[in-house]
């Protein structure tokens, strides 16, 4: 973590009146740290155009009695091994399955992996949570 | 207009100056305008979920010469005649026309308006704009 | 308009069911058009990324008594005239207008209009829909 | 998995082609499997604005060495423990950890869930992906 700066910021009153309503609603110890969570949110936005580094999640609901899926989600999985750090699976009830794949690395890379197991059949519905390996948001 | 308060705010030095190069590359002229903008942003969300009172504009896509579109998207509108200011109307080419609706009002009521309208055969797209009448975020 | 196709689709009867539930109550009169509906909203969307000739709409509140906040809103604009079809401004209260510039031409330009305007001391809010001009989802 | 049902769709040819082309550029199989995957993403939305029993992940990017950050999080998944089904933690480097939380249950609950871990003190990023059980999606 870096040293703090300090600097002055100037908002109409009526302007900062609302901000601390909205920051007390959401539960933010103090203006800086809404603030914070501001910058970084158009930061990571930011890295997943333009950067190299990215971490994130993809979530997928399949049927795992669909034939052949779980070979052509392994297949894809091991073809962009070394974006994927590590999968939890869970079982939702006797077809369904929850399958979160942490993943890092190249923003269009990770898009693709995501977008090559969504179409399979048996996937029925993926996301991709993009986040940050933190360095470009500290 | 109200008076302009200075308060101060502690960020961490790698990401003030991530920020201060974030808001040169968006040509903000100084840091409290990057803030009051990302502050309206979260307000405005605010708005359209609590509030009563938003303004936005209703975008549409159609072909003019499909059977009872001018006169079913005229009897809506009359219908809602209460949230809308004015209307601009634009024709792309022989067939599509853009039809852009200032409204303000309830923000459910709008988005019931936009509802309506986007499932009228022959239009072909619809969006809405969610913006503020400015009260609320100044 | 060109002419109609018929095809056949196959769906699980119990996804088909939640369907037809979710088509009544968003009031589409049958299954084809609300499959050209999620069609189209798919094909805009790669318009804005790959296209070259889009349309839309861009919505600003602003402060007219800011000091040269009209002139330079007018005078982006006049940099950006091939872009603009039309604008249609409303007075919302004393201080307050929403502007409504309809828009049309390559996507990059457009969003580089907004964010020239956008940042403009005494706008409040930006937003963009982004629309089309019909011809690509006919 | 239910019965297939087979039915007609009528679409402009121009339409179709362009769908076609859209389904080959996403590597979908056929045109009924687009359909389905636009369907389900429709139904998912509506799950999380009127359903009770969602599943999907919360991503985290925390740096660890801040005071009493681990401890908040334990207190509060704690409080949510019958919305969580289990963590993945990853160590991104020496301060920054990726945690994914695989959650199920009422979809304002999740919500009200993330809330409170986003405002921690040293959690840098939050996402939700809101994701379902897969029972109203088939």
């Amino acid at each position: 973590m870096s040293d703090l700066v300090r600097f002055g910021v100037s908002l109409e009153k009526s302007l900062l009146d609302r901000f601390d309503r909205f920051i007390r609603e959401q539960n933010y110890t103090n203006r800086s740290e809404a603030f914070r969570d501001m910058i970084r949110q158009e930061l990571i936005k930011k890295e997943w155009v333009e950067g190299d580094d990215v971490a994130g999640a993809i979530t997928l609901i399949y049927d795992h009695h669909r034939k052949d899926l779980l070979n052509k989600i392994t297949d894809i999985q091991h073809n962009f091994q070394k974006l994927i750090i590590s999968t939890q699976h869970i079982h939702l009830d006797h077809h369904n399955c929850l399958e979160i794949i942490a993943v890092r690395g190249n923003p269009s890379e990770v898009q693709k992996l995501m977008g090559l197991m969504k179409v399979i059949k048996g996937v029925k519905h993926g996301t991709l949570s993009m986040s940050s390996t933190g360095k470009e948001i500290e």
